[in-house]
């Protein structure tokens, strides 16, 4: 227990630990009346059916498998740059990064040729090196899951542009056992695949051309996620019509992760249960009570 | 499926149903992505853990074992009227009904007198007499329940004042073997007895002094429900106290289930999630959307 | 004094009469304790002042002098009709009425000749004709009013395309003494004209050619009103800035006189004082006391 | 012009002045958009003739006549403690003091007595004196003003119960030409009289008993004033109900000045326009723009 400096002791109680010892022992414990919960959609189940019998309310931000949708009049360069970042920061250990990218097809060539050439850039090496753009993942196990994906894409015809078996990295020596994972991007994949429903959590995302407006935001729709995503156009109605019709909590327009603390934060579907931020969580710590008076 | 006039179709949809057949097929389904839901909290937890893996909105509105807190100096004419009519309207088959009544030890012995003379003026009888208060329990087997509940105080050394077990019902012939139970009062029940803990759901109530507003309060507070409560007294300052402290969504003075829509309507602790009414319903059925535009 | 049927009497009375007669009464009488004003700006100050003993609240809908920003990217068919209408519409006697259009350089001459064109389109004549576009004005006194500000142009060196002194209108015989005036539209005036300055509300509309959007914002900004604007561009992200730069308490894009009864509605400047619709009508026509119970 | 440190330069402006020099110049320009004033009923009328031809957002905190009822079940020890309070703080000198104080009959000749014993006890004296409750008025023409009221008072017939013209200050020979005011209260007041009627801001209140609930009601609603009341009873139904019917923003109840910033803050009827804090002083800094995009 660790105390906040300028709050009266007890009301912010810090407690380390797993989720299978800290979590679980918090998550059923009757005194707990609400939890707030950050993580995975497999790990907010767990929560949600361990709290059942004590009638928690529950905040989830879960995970995502967010679209970005990119018309043949984006701004290019911006897009592109963008792009890269939403779907390889942190080592694409964000929720909210990009992991399908649809381009309209008029653009699509150009646009795959500039994002492989981008996405080469953006460098895996150690923190102490000031030139890297990401470093290793959290652990050998999820690194494995990651390759998994990639190996999966492989194996159902897509194709491999950069990264995972692609590229080497060029790190020391003391290095090399670390769990660092190359950039990759992939073409080819199915929507049906796994590689494009599943959250993948790592630098990996995929890229497919499509036809239409309706194409692309039913693609984009048809995943269990609506965490957040990203649409590309400079056209004023199509920019507020999609972004309307996508699915998502979040929806960044010609951008990707500006936030600001007073709106609503938080997913639709399986990404998710109620909004943080502003009023929401005002809302969600507050238990209300209607008293009436006779007079 | 019912189409509701006034209401484009397939907006509201009604499907009739048992809980095990029609209920868990809406709550397991993915489709569905938020449940209201107003019954008991054995279900509620049932509920929540189906819906787990799909992260829907709940709403929950479940049981109580709601308090009577009267203070010597209540206006004990209409507190006794009210509290009578609280205790057992609908067969106490109301999810607000009064189920423990704490009464300021001065004012005990007068109030355990009236009070059970009123309540064996509150007439259990078949729905065609106009002086019947109260019908029929809803089922053979929740009948069985609630004597239950008498024969368990009764076991525990308690009283019962009038209704089960001590007065006969005067029903016609065709109507005896209906599910109809006399309204019955019980004292010398302990706190801790599950007669004291437990939604018990049909025409019994507890009834027991107290000595101080602290153990009032106290004692209030010790069940696992949270959702409504009375508070009797004509002092503004006990009053706005008593209210504050005690754990229910819902708090009445002077009076009981006096409901403006408008204002939010549900239980803390067991007693629920969420709330109903004005912002709340509106809120808990929109789902809200952040689009960030870039300029 | 009229009732309304469904209202309680007396909740709502209706008053017939003049400004002076009954207007002032109602404005200087100490028990009306608020009013909600649509009208011209002398009026609102003459209340203003009036009122100005009694503490009255005041919601106050005024004039106007409202520009379209029109850029090169617009979308020129829709961008005309609505310009048309948006100017033209009730004769211009709407306090939403476009009355200044700035138009991008380099769109400048071929807008000019289409609107110009399309003006000549919305016919003036008898109601009782079907392909009447606008009727009458109010008044004489009106009619001439609107008429000196066309000579007051004319006096300054601009350019009148179409209408007053151009066009003849083709009335009925029994019609000729109406007062009727055609659709005028006037370029080459200086912004700090009359002209350019003050409300005509009339069918009288000038148009500009402005070099920058930086100048388009200056000048729309550039007058002591700040009710309504329109804003053409195709490019979001030009949209969104000029809307938010432009002052003005209702900002359409793309569109004209798009109306939902739940948003703020009202001007900036001396266009008004506060809003109506939704939450600032329930605000304006309530008195918030502020209750403190000691416990 | 003083700068606010932690603020952007020029967001807080302090211009120092008189009202005639300083005020009429920011109530009269045109690039002043909102006045946000504390002070006198006849300034707010100045202050809103001289704005009105700007169309200038206004928010009045003006003057109060602020009534005190209280019932015979009051607890009296409390009620008077605060009600002297109330009185005479700051030497009157508070827009939300007490002027009117009206007593249940019944109590009437105890709380008089009470009261004035207590008043005598407020001390008026220089601040060096640590037992001084009061200081010097703010000005020598005020002091004549509140002056001139007793004096009025008495030529009515009312009786000075202590203060003015009955107590001798006892102050230090220099400070013996000060503008001090002893504590004063009076009785036999008609509530016609201009002392009953007009914000006096000085260490004079006036006392009368009252018969009924109506009529205490009736009398605190009998000015032109609605700032703010106190209400003294220990009765639930008796506090809301009066607490309710009573015209003034501001009601205490068995409280005097116990404020949240944010709760609504401000008066009825004379006693300004709007309120502050919280919401509404957000609101009230707020121009709103309603943009209409089309998709």
């Amino acid at each position: 227990m660790v105390l906040c400096p300028g709050v009266p002791p007890g009301v912010v109680n810090i407690v380390f630990g797993s989720g299978p010892r800290a979590g679980e022992a918090l998550v059923g414990h009757p005194d707990v009346p609400l939890i707030s919960f950050t993580g995975s959609t497999v790990t907010a189940q767990r929560i949600t059916e361990r709290s059942a019998p004590y009638c928690k309310k529950l905040s989830l931000e879960l995970g995502g498998k967010n679209p970005a949708v990119i018309f043949a009049d984006a701004d290019l360069e911006r897009c592109i740059e963008t792009t890269v970042r939403s779907s390889f920061s942190n080592q694409g250990e964000i929720c909210l990064c990009t992991s399908r990218i649809y381009v309209e097809r008029s653009l699509y060539p150009e646009f795959l040729q500039r994002f492989v050439a981008a996405a080469k850039k953006w460098k895996t090496g150690v923190p102490s090196d000031p030139s890297s753009n990401n470093g290793a993942l959290i652990s050998k196990e999820h690194l494995e899951k990651v390759r998994g994906f990639v190996s999966l894409a492989k194996s159902e015809g897509a194709v491999i542009h950069c990264g995972e078996g692609v590229d080497r990295l060029d790190l020391p020596e003391p290095n090399r056992s670390g769990y660092f994972m190359p950039t990759t991007v992939i073409s080819g994949v199915s929507d049906t695949s796994r590689v494009m429903q599943e959250e993948i959590f790592g630098p990996v995302t995929c890229i497919s051309p499509f036809d239409s407006e309706e194409e692309a935001v039913s693609r984009a729709n048809g995943v269990r996620y609506g965490l957040s995503a990203t649409v590309w156009s400079r056209d004023v109605e199509k920019v507020h019509r999609v972004a309307q019709k996508i699915q998502a909590g979040l929806v960044w327009t010609n951008c990707w992760l500006i936030r600001d603390l007073n709106l609503p934060f938080g997913g639709m579907k399986n990404s998710g249960v109620g909004r943080e931020g502003g009023k929401d969580s005002y809302h969600f710590f507050t238990e209300v009570k209607t008293i009436t008076i006779k007079h």
